[in-house]
């Protein structure tokens, strides 16, 4: 039986030391589009991420370090498929203490959930990073992966509800950004190296007319508009973002992210592709502090 | 006295470790604008530079290894001036065996000439970049900067002259490439984090309303835009490339290339802005195999 959940559920996955720095920083900001159609000395929408004197982390860097793990999950007891029958589903990461420029740091994760969806499997990891020099935890993510065709194992069926619906009327923010066509060129050299975003070849294997961007540079995206639009462009004050990825966007599409505030510190938003007038993103929620 | 010729000639600058692979050339080759306002997918002008698999380099990355060197500059004895007065006016690059996609390198560099030029100071450096792992040499490198303001000393004043100059024609064939107004922001990754480049406040002490392009990032389109016309974009029949930096460019500005063969192996070129009509790299050759 290739998806065991008695065997898989509660495994750990092996620990992951990892570091970053300024450059890496300005790396994912530039690869998440900071800077695009943007005059290059504006210090809170470009310079505050992409400069060393005075840079700030781009919150949503937290998901990059639970990425060089993702092989593990193959070695996980219980856990047998196909990788490229694996996609990115939901994510959920937050930052919890003020976030360094640079960092040692080591992730640990244990498999928090297998779910039998009939059509596939749904799995969910839980990740804890923890910055080294002062041993408290940095950044919390969890990510479900979706693995098409292994489902029918007979586990529980139940996943949570993914909520963060939109109340019923429009959107009360709109920020756009548009993407480069090399967009996922980019992106990938934090750390995301899957054929799929470049290989036209491997885009085809997957069913797509050509490589698609990184369903977390949109994510980047989003996170970066919901702090332009509702903390003042102060990353500081970000605490956590959720998402489903629905649909894929193309390098040089631009990424409209609707939000509408629910609370005082929450807003729940969307993302959609102007040119195909397509939700991409769904259910998410950026929570701020 | 600041600067003494007798002292300074034939000082050897201490030699430069370091290395590159496969992302550093990829990040160097969207730094000088690989991507834009192309197709992600096409295979010459974008995949071969920016995609590990069949990755080649952009063989004016041969000029990134003598960077981490030049601060040792001001520790020659016959030397001293305000690094705020230094301009980089000349360069020339060649790259000697066939460019590896990742090298431990090894660069020695000498000071080759000291020449008094009444407003200034023109130094020469040369440099050779040793492959460690074949023991050859892989690239050689000679910068010339000008020192303003460090004349008068009583030095020789004869430089050698630049040269190719274009024949009394219209361009044989022009290539443009714009940049991003994030241009800068992305090459500075690849080494040089000359402030100019990025902090509104250091432009304006260096004279500028806001911060230029890198003259090595507009060498990076010269040296592209001569392999994409004349070696039908195969990176490995360049062999050298020389250059008087003129002018400035901003980042978001196109850069014209324009190009006349002079001989079989032999590109005299000459960059300008678009959208000024300004010569921003004069007296240039791209030399082919």
């Amino acid at each position: 039986m290739p998806i065991d959940p008695q065997k898989a559920l509660g495994a750990k996955l092996p620990p992951i030391e990892s570091s970053y720095n300024e450059d890496k920083l300005i790396l994912y900001a530039l690869g998440v589009g900071v800077g695009i159609g943007q005059s290059q000395v504006d210090p809170k929408k470009v310079l505050q991420y992409t400069y060393e004197n005075g840079l700030k982390a781009l919150p949503t860097y937290g998901v990059i370090p639970i990425f060089s793990g993702l092989g593990s999950l193959f070695d996980v007891p219980g856990l047998s498929f196909n990788p490229m029958m694996l996609l990115h589903g939901e994510q959920y990461t937050e930052v919890i203490e003020p976030m360094p420029t640079s960092a040692e740091i080591v992730t640990e994760g244990v498999i928090s959930g297998v779910y039998d969806k009939g059509k596939g499997a749904l799995i969910t990891m839980d990740f804890v990073t923890t910055n080294k020099a002062t041993k408290k935890p940095l950044f919390k993510n969890t990510m479900g992966v979706f693995i098409r065709g292994e489902g029918g194992f007979g586990g529980d069926a139940k996943s949570p509800e993914p909520g963060n619906v939109p109340p019923d009327r429009a959107p009360d923010k709109t920020v756009e950004y548009p993407t480069q066509t090399y967009q996922a060129l980019l992106y990938r050299l934090s750390g995301d190296k899957n054929p799929l975003h470049v290989d036209p070849m491997m885009a085809k294997m997957g069913g797509f007319d050509v490589p698609i961007l990184h369903g977390l540079c949109t994510f980047g995206n989003v996170g970066r508009a919901a702090i332009e639009a509702y903390a003042d462009n102060e990353p500081e004050r970000f605490k956590s973002i959720q998402v489903r990825f629905s649909k894929p966007v193309f390098p040089g599409e631009t990424i409209v992210t609707q939000m509408w505030q629910v609370s005082d510190k929450e807003i729940v938003c969307k993302a959609r592709v102007k040119e195909r007038d397509t939700d991409v993103i769904t259910n998410a929620k950026v929570t701020l502090r």
